[in-house]
């Protein structure tokens, strides 16, 4: 390891423009499969793999809609990922009587499998370059119109490029901001069922406290299945599957739908997440979580049923705090301030480039006064509760969907109705008190916010308090029926204007106040920082060629990396933990307690197997349940965090102490053997062809 | 108004060190008694009050040891302050049948007056200067030998210069962050009773959401009494109650005890506030405050309990907010920069003053590191709830009274030690859940923020979850019961350590790993700071010579100003509300509905009594409840807010927009007399000698 950790920093000393720059530097980078870096990896490992390997893999890797990736691990659609990518599905098929979530689930046969509700998977067919279409498209124009002629020109190509709808998807990918769009073709499959979960105390062992840390003790592992015509769909290219355990040192690869970096802002988006973004945020999202645990507090019924918003809650509060400690760190912000100036210097001059920077810089003081307001009113509306989402959606679908295809939002385009549909309309529980304390926080974080005198809030909440106006709202509507939100659905506009349902009446008041916020950021912000960043890009290319990766932005990537600790503060990190660790750091307590089924199978338990490990992969979130490829294609695990250092990747990597953080297909196998006993799926995942792949 | 406006903005553009320096600018100021700057009130008003003005004034006001300002407004001892600095007291005495929150409280004879616990009133009798003999005994000591030395010397002083400590109370104020030592012989009164509340619907209409707006329509005011010997003490020295409504433009004074400014802070410490401090603070601020109201919701008996709590953290967080805005402000901190690199011009190369700064800046530099430790396990133990807040001050001040007079920390030299008994040994009622949620939060924050590896953290929570240690703590503990408290008070060291109490046990071993932090804390910030912020002081008097006020420090301070609007990005705001805008404003809702009482004598009610105004006066929290006092010597209300600008009055003061909120004495008076019923207080207030003052 130390010599690897040399290499790294011998590296960012040799590179005039920093360590945490677009370029990359030794595993950095998540890269795309028609730009693999495959000189860098051969110089890295002696070995780089061909086009037939990274076919084999692109064609088994996975896309979960529900923002998380995957993989097919077997020719019957058998699909790995992580329980924290399920738990959402867990708890909907749950109910008080029989709880998934506190049980785990096991299939034992094939037609036990069920249905996630709006969940869909994903495989990438193809990739094509249309960036001369949109940019051609764009021509000269600027502001509002810019960015109406992009969206229209996009949802034309998805329109026409797919045209079996049933079992395709198109989705053009803006890539470096910008610099390139590359239309992505999927295989979809819209019936995925649950195969396996453990209880989620094995898979979530140390809970908050021990999120994004390492060592770490965790089963977060799931199995789903892709069907097709209600039968299990073939899936001919899928990984081999690996219980081995990894070993140190060795190339692994993550292959994946890293969700979202801002790798490639500028300083003045950088300072505006700091100084604006974060402090709005964060304390809002901590008194969320506070009125979220203290409502969920011994009552079982509300903890079973707040689980994983709570779960998804801790979750983003962590990564945004984590964000923000690296954008408040002098020595982390000067290595991008250096990298910026240093490109700047290097395209100075050039004309065709210009100057994007001053650009964005005066994008983002023209959105800083009212940010407030789009976050609130827009960005965050009715604090993304189930509910009010359906209302919201059903709202602006309704008028999008009158409009010509040039007219409309972008997440409205013919070619992304499908998947709305299906996640408008698929029956899935609600709950009603987490809907009511979401909006009731929402209406009176709203009013705290824009002020009580402003005349939004006071339409909006009337003579109401936020409390009254959301139990009635909740009380009243009738979204909670899917086939209620089918009929507004297929009724359309007509239909949504006249509803007397008391949340698309209020999602309609909310739209009236949204809409003017939403069209001047896309006028004064999202316009001209698209054609800034293509700028950029350009600046980019011209100074560093192809070594430059693009951010991240939930679709295909790959990245390399190795098995590796690092050093914590003067102390070595191992890369691996086995399951006696669990049983040491257990304390009985929550979230330290084992859970029920591990407890019971101690003694049954090899305590040596690798339980979880890291690599040195350059992952973000999304890449949740990506799977852990060894240099024979085979898998190794799922990857399901990354440690704490890892959180400032949104805005840079560093090699000495990033780390992937894996669930081993070892423990997994150990876990289906032993203490779930899943034979049926033991042998499906065993049993391959040999030659595969 | 705005012949004033341009006079400040005309002021601050002549100044070449910006108008938010230590260099008061127009109505800026919170100045001691002892340097009153008649010179300026003499030039913006031609008149300023003289010698005897002052005297009556100063004898007059009132501290309540509970963090507000009062005045006598009887002679025989009738304090008035705010509701808001009473209700902690309110709710102390209220029940669930009886609850003076809900209705309020009338003593109408004074053997109904009741005990508030912990509740002291104290007056100013005279101010003297012992700086020379504190630099003296500091000599050319430096860090934790400094501090020690300091300590030392004041509790020297304070000791030997009161002998009656029965009715005397004598401290050592700190001024200038060190450049002044001033004794304050204070006349205190231990014996403070409630004599009338308002209901809290009344005080505190509008909510938090119209806390620290304006308009505002808040009857935030209640009378105590103070006892001597049982019975109500004679107080010759009171200030005339005048119910006539204030003027536009009329001077008004504002006298009182505000608690903390940082105004003469230099960048570092700033920097500190804004990059670590508040983005620390305010995200577990809101998820403590996000517990409470979910813990409190739709529970009437938790509603009551809770209130006091919920008031003051709420509170809390808005003047965070505000002063972290202010800090994130541009505008703001290049006028606080401008000012510090002026006054480094003019004292450039004055050896005797040195550069201070980077002192400082090296102090802030190794605080910042330990910072998260000192601020869990030391600045907020416990999150401050009142059992684990019982807890430490036994075990430290039992440790600490085993030691000699010189080696004590401040608080707990003998001349405190008489008011940190009774606040320790008053009773009190303590609410269980509150306790046990409050605890919970703090363990589970603690474990958070230090992580759950961190060695202190997993010796204080041993095998238990954070709800389960505070779960057996607050119902193992006997600290409720203040015979226990008083016994262990007695009992000292020896019992301390004997005690079986789980809590005192607790708190011992929080002490174990929260002193060294301490310790560490003197030494490395507190003694250098106060080096450093000595030579600045030096600085500015050199600089400025006596038109430099100090920082607040919760002790007497007399601010001028005039009743006067402002001017709010274009808008006219008028400097005063009548009774008709609070009907107006109502909307049925909480916590815009009416109190009861105020809405069945709406019909009785001079609607066009004068209800709030607003003032230039500079003030900050633990001026609530100060007199505004007129020309003559009368008052006019009692200051209990200021507007939303004035929350970066802890960095600044912007004369344009800063504003003192008052309730009138027309309204407290209107209220008694057709709302609440209180004839002999009417009489009381109104029957005094016209010769008074």
């Amino acid at each position: 390891m130390n010599t690897l950790r040399r290499f790294a920093v011998a590296l960012c000393a040799a590179l005039s423009f920093g360590c945490l720059a677009l370029v990359a530097t030794a595993d950095e980078g998540m890269w795309t499969f028609d730009n693999f870096p495959a000189k860098q990896v051969q110089e890295r490992f002696g070995w780089a793999p061909d086009k037939a390997w990274l076919d084999r893999v692109q064609a088994a890797a996975v896309r979960l809609t529900g923002g998380c990736s995957a993989s097919f691990v077997s020719p019957d659609g058998l699909v790995l990922t992580n329980h924290h990518c399920v738990s959402a599905c867990v708890q909907n098929l749950s109910t008080a009587a029989q709880d998934y979530i506190e049980n785990g689930f096991v299939a034992d046969s094939r037609d036990k499998e069920r249905l996630c509700p709006g969940q869909q998977a994903e495989v990438v067919t193809a990739i094509s370059d249309v960036t001369p279409r949109v940019q051609n498209a764009l021509g000269k124009k600027t502001g509002a119109d810019l960015a109406k002629a992009r969206d229209a020109e996009i949802a034309a190509i998805e329109n026409e490029s797919c045209t079996d709808k049933e079992k395709e998807r198109c989705q053009v990918v803006t890539l470096y901001g910008g610099g390139q769009y590359k239309l992505y073709r999927y295989r979809k499959y819209s019936d995925v069922r649950l195969v396996w979960a453990p209880e989620q105390q094995a898979a979530f062992f140390g809970g908050d406290p021990d999120n994004f840390n390492f060592p770490r003790f965790n089963l977060d592992a799931a199995f789903l299945r892709v069907y097709e015509n209600g039968k299990p769909a073939a899936t001919p290219q899928f990984l081999k599957w690996n219980p081995r355990g990894p070993e140190a040192g060795e190339p692994a690869f993550v292959v994946g739908n890293p969700g979202s970096t801002q790798r490639l802002f500028t300083t003045s988006q950088f300072d505006f997440r700091r100084d604006d973004y974060f402090p709005i945020l964060v304390p809002l999202t901590a008194e969320y979580r506070g009125r979220l645990l203290a409502e969920m507090d011994d009552d079982p019924e509300k903890t079973r049923t707040g689980n994983s918003r709570l779960h998804g809650v801790e979750n983003s509060y962590k990564v945004f705090i984590g964000q923000w400690q690296a954008l408040r760190d002098d020595e982390f912000t000067a290595r991008l301030s250096k990298a910026e100036r240093e490109l700047r210097d290097r395209v100075k001059g050039n004309a065709e480039i210009g100057d994007p920077w001053t650009e964005i810089d005066q994008a983002v003081a023209k959105f800083r006064p009212y940010f407030t307001d789009y976050f609130m009113l827009e960005e965050r509306a009715g604090w993304r509760t189930d509910l009010f989402t359906y209302a919201r959606e059903l709202v602006r679908s309704a008028v999008e969907r009158e409009k010509a295809a040039t007219e409309r939002l972008p997440n409205y385009a013919e070619s992304r109705l499908p998947l709305l549909e299906k996640q408008l309309t698929d029956e899935k529980p609600t709950y009603p008190w987490l809907e009511e304390m979401t909006m009731a926080f929402w209406l009176s974080k709203t009013r705290e916010l824009l002020t009580a005198d402003d005349p939004r809030v006071k339409e909006l909440l009337g003579k109401e308090s936020p409390e009254q106006l959301a139990k009635r709202l909740v009380t009243g509507t009738k979204l909670a029926d899917a086939k209620v939100r089918k009929e507004l659905w297929n009724g359309g506009l007509k239909s949504v204007q006249a509803s007397q349902d008391p949340l698309i009446q209020f999602a309609l008041a909310v739209e009236k106040h949204a809409r003017p916020i939403l069209d001047r950021y896309r006028a004064e912000y999202d316009g001209p920082v698209t054609v800034a960043q293509a700028k950029l890009a350009k600046a980019r290319f011209a100074a560093f060629g192809e070594s430059v990766y693009p951010d991240a932005t939930f679709s295909l990537r790959i990245s390399y990396g190795a098995v590796e600790g690092w050093n914590e503060r003067g102390k070595d990190v191992p890369f691996a933990t086995r399951f006696d660790g669990l049983f040491d750091r257990a304390t009985g307590a929550f979230p330290y307690n084992i859970a029920k089924k591990i407890g019971a199978a101690e003694e049954k338990i090899d305590q040596q197997t690798v339980y979880n490990f890291v690599t040195t992969n350059d992952i973000i979130g999304g890449n949740s349940g990506s799977p852990v490829i060894a240099r024979d294609g085979s898998v190794l695990g799922a990857a399901f965090d990354g440690n704490i250092h890892s959180l400032g990747g949104s805005y840079g990597y560093d090699q000495r102490v990033n780390r992937t953080i894996v669930v081993s297909s070892a423990a997994v196998q150990e876990a289906l053997e032993k203490i779930y006993v899943a034979a049926a799926l033991i042998k499906e995942l065993n049993h391959t062809p040999t030659t595969k792949p």
